[in-house]
């Protein structure tokens, strides 16, 4: 009897296993080790990228004559779609701009396609639209082209948004990295994902999101730096692993310096999450030689006052945590993470 | 009494028709009338698009030193996702090169970004990508870049897809048309919506959908025609009134020289829908000047043997239909039409 119900279970854990190997699921989406899983196998499919590189980068990019051709696309189905004082427009324009940014380049335009539930509140879209524009007139980057859907009530969750941007550049931020070279952050990291978090379980804070273009901090400082990438999903340790992956170096990462909100702190503590993995859409990770830093430094905070070294480049492998209590390996994030940050 | 219950039916009404204009509706995602006025509060809100030109038209263009680059995007939320031999993935790469061919370029990279359901099959995705790595190696346009979302299960029905594609080329397709011009068809129109109707109602057709790439047939005659565009969400109906505002000219059809499929009139007898309302994916309607027409539709017979001349371009304003019983107005189309057609 034993024997038959154990075989029992062990047939029931395969099918489970089977069944579930045959269903999407959240972490696939969630831009951690199971996201890239899925999205090597759609690189496989698709085969090569013709002229075009797009290699772990944020934009693909193309020379045509003497100019780079970048272009990137995101959609954004972040929930709720109003949190602190910004919304699904918003980020849904910051969050392309960003990617076209951290390869050096400006968007040159911009498209917004939208997916609507029937029976969405015209007065919400409004305030939608209005962040869009905003974005766009502050940043000069105007909305050129786009698409309209609508689906039936229940089939979709109030609103996704679809925005692409091409961008247009003499020169492309994507040097390797080495040994030696110094680990800059733009600001404090994980507000974004943080806050988000805070508004969906209703929790008291200040959080803000740091959702916000960062076309002029990347471009002061371009010149000084190799490359830049920005931690969206998956928070700085999956842009990390992917820089260190990459170029087949170690980020070496001082713990002390990174610089991280109180109440982001908090947050995580309480909800058992890593700040390392929370999003954020304002922010990014540069590296550049030893001698520029400190003059990126300068200049990125006249942006923001918490840009600082994170740490550096060495010989070796993965991303390395220097703690108060000695040192770890920052992972690559597995599982759900925060499903529908962005 | 009747007075207040007559004012009180009033107040109802005026409730309704508020509460109303304060939802989006299904026909405001359907490629008519009001989805046009949707896209004009857009536009109006957004402001200007800098540089780029986009009016009424397929893809943006820009002029960047002596090439214009060309850009468009849509997104995709079909329903059935598979439909006689194709699906949404065949779909939403036709649908975005095709924007691009119809202004005269071929796309130089495309972008795919899905929002999947959670539990959505890896199987029925595979084949989805399959689908898309197929056109992509039949066109020689690569997949250059992209987003995954995964949403929550029954937050998103199944999945969607949205393209957006950059073109380049040293001319764009867009002439203004006059008196005197001819008007061609490329093959026979309202198969892909008809076809759709067919597998939703269960119906035992023959029908398949036209969903394909068009690129090579605009090409082809590019040199001989003033404008192109394919009649996707709202038909042929939706593209004359279109080309007729744009130019401020009639274009006068002769109705007998449409061609369309015994069975898709058959089945828009049953549903009691105009052909011209009804989707295409592969097809394009041109305008030539009178001498080259007959040489266009040479050419588009090598790739469909229904590519005809459909009628003429005059001095007035509309579309008029030249029917067996007379002349009527073809107008734009108005109402739900056929959601998610593409």
């Amino acid at each position: 009897m034993r024997v038959h119900v154990q075989l029992l279970i062990g047939i029931r854990d395969f099918m489970v296993s089977f069944i579930k190997d045959d269903k999407i699921s959240l972490s696939e989406g969630s831009g951690g080790e199971e996201m890239q899983n899925l999205i090597t196998t759609f690189r496989d499919t698709f085969g090569g990228s013709g002229n075009w590189n797009n290699s772990d980068n944020d934009s693909a990019t193309i020379l045509i004559g003497d100019k780079y051709i970048f272009f990137t696309s995101d959609s954004f189905v972040v929930d709720p779609i109003f949190f602190n004082g910004r919304d699904i427009g918003h980020l849904a324009m910051c969050g392309t701009i960003n990617d076209i940014a951290v390869m050096g380049a400006k968007p040159l335009g911009i498209s917004v396609s939208f997916v609507i539930e029937e029976g969405f509140s015209k007065s919400d879209l409004d305030k939608i639209i209005k962040s869009i524009a905003d974005v766009s007139k502050a940043t000069n980057i105007p909305v050129v082209t786009g698409d309209t859907k609508v689906m039936e009530c229940g089939k979709i969750d109030k609103i996704i948004i679809n925005t692409s941007a091409v961008g247009i550049s003499d020169t492309v931020l994507d040097e390797s990295i080495c040994d030696g070279d110094v680990i800059i952050v733009s600001g404090s990291i994980g507000d974004h994902g943080a806050s988000l978090m805070a508004v969906r379980l209703d929790f008291d804070t200040n959080l803000k999101t740091d959702s916000k273009p960062i076309v002029d901090e990347v471009l002061k400082i371009k010149h000084l730096i190799k490359v830049a990438k920005d931690p969206t999903r998956g928070g700085i340790a999956a842009i990390l692993n992917e820089m260190a992956e990459k170029d087949s170096v170690q980020l070496y990462i001082d713990e002390s310096k990174i610089p991280v909100k109180r109440e982001v702190l908090s947050l995580c503590d309480v909800l058992g999450i890593s700040p390392y993995e929370m999003a954020c859409e304002g922010r990014f990770v540069c590296v550049a030689k030893k001698d520029d830093a400190r003059e990126v430094v300068n200049l990125l905070r006249e942006f923001d006052v918490n840009a600082d070294v994170i740490g550096s480049v060495r010989v070796g492998k993965g991303v390395v945590l220097k703690t108060k209590f000695g040192e770890r390996i920052l992972s690559n994030p597995r599982g759900r993470i925060i499903p529908r940050i962005c």
